[in-house]
C-alpha cells in the first residue's frame, strides 16, 4: 500500500511523518536515489541509495523512476522496483513527496492514496515560518509564494487534512490510512474467494 | 456527507449501523418513502414516508429518488430533495442500501463513500445464518445464492469491509467514515480562501 503524504514547507509534515511511522510498524518511508554525495551520518540503503549522475539518467531512460526531480542541481527520485520489492516483502510505503511528484505517480497510474497536509490558512503558515525565527524577509516571501503555489494542486489529492493542530492532523492521517487499509484494491488482494465469485 | 452501506443477508449490517449512528451524533439513518402500510409503532417521518402508489410514481416520472426499487409488492425509495435538505442543516446520511440501489445512486454521480460489509466466508455466512435458526433449507439456500449475487457487486464500492468480528468491522467503517470527512470534496467545502488560491 503506498501513502503519499505533501504539504508545503512549514506545515507540520516531519512531525507527522515521524508519529505516523512509530505507530504504523508495517509502513517505511520511501527511500530515494539521488546524485548528491552522501553527508556526514548519511547510510547508503537508508537515508538515500547515492548513485552517479550518469547511473541517475540511465534509470531516467528506462523508465525506472515512480517519480524524480532536479533539486539544487542534484537528482533525486523513488525507483519503482525497490518500491515494488519493499511491497512484495509486505512493507506498507509512506512518500514524503512534493506537488510534482505526485503529478508524476499519477501519471504512471501509481496506486495509492494521496493526502496534501494543508494549513488553516496563509496567515497561520506566515506564523508558523515566522516561529522558526530563521527567515529573513526576501527568504520568507518566497517560501510563502511557493506554498500557494504547490496549494493550487490541492484538487489532485483524495484527501485534504488541515493541520489545526498537529494532534487531530496526525489523528485523521491515520484515520485515513485505516481506510486506505480497508480500500477495494487493498481488501481484494486478501479475499480470493471474492475475485472467484464475480 | 453520505455513507452508503450495504452487504448481504446476515452479515451483521444492522448491528453495525446502529453502533454508528450511537456513535456519530452528527449522521442520520436515511429514511425511504414507501408504498407499504405503516405498521403498528411506524411513524411519519422517522421509519417511513408513507405515501400512495400514483404519488411514488409520479415521484419516479420526475426524478425525485435517489434510488428506489420494488420489493414485495411495494415501492420503497430515498428522495433526493429529502437527502439534500438534511444536508443543508449539517447532517450527514448514512444509508442502509442494497446492491441496485448503490447502482442508481453511482449512476446519478451521487457524492459519497460506498461501503460494502463482506463476510469473511461464504461458509461464515452460512454459519451466521445457521445460528438464527429460523431457516429452512430452501430459505437458507435461497440467502445464500442472493448473497453470492450480490456479492458479486464488490467492484462498485470504494470500500471492503470484512466482518471478521464485529468489532473490527465496526473500527474500521468509523476510520473509513472519519476519513470520508477529510475527503477532498468535503473538506474543500469549509475553505474557501483554499478555493480561491487555485
Amino acid at each position: 500500500m503506498r501513502i503519499f503524504l505533501s504539504g508545503p514547507s512549514g506545515v507540520g509534515k516531519s512531525t507527522i511523518i515521524s508519529t505516523i511511522l512509530e505507530r504504523n510498524s508495517d509502513f517505511i518511508l520511501s527511500v530515494s536515489y539521488t546524485t548528491r554525495p552522501p553527508r556526514k551520518h548519511e547510510v547508503e540503503g537508508k537515508d538515500y541509495f547515492f548513485i552517479t549522475h550518469t547511473q541517475f539518467e540511465r534509470m531516467i531512460d528506462q523508465g525506472a523512476f515512480l517519480e524524480w526531480a532536479h533539486v539544487h542541481n542534484h537528482l533525486y527520485g523513488t525507483s519503482l522496483s525497490w518500491v515494488e520489492s519493499e511491497e512484495l516483502k509486505g512493507r506498507n510505503i509512506l512518500f514524503d513527496i512534493d506537488v510534482q511528484g505526485v503529478r508524476q505517480a499519477q501519471e504512471i497510474k501509481s496506486p495509492g492514496c494521496f493526502i496534501f497536509v494543508i494549513p488553516p490558512s496563509m496567515d497561520d503558515l506566515r506564523t508558523r515560518l515566522d516561529k522558526r525565527g530563521t527567515e529573513d524577509e526576501n527568504t520568507m516571501k518566497t517560501r510563502l509564494d511557493n506554498a500557494r503555489q504547490e496549494l493550487k494542486a490541492w484538487d489532485r489529492y483524495d484527501f485534504l487534512v488541515v493541520n489545526d493542530t498537529i494532534g487531530s492532523a496526525i489523528q485523521d492521517i491515520q484515520s485515513i490510512i485505516d481506510a486506505c487499509r480497508c480500500s477495494r484494491d487493498e481488501v481484494i488482494k486478501r479475499l480470493p474467494w471474492l475475485l472467484k465469485i464475480g
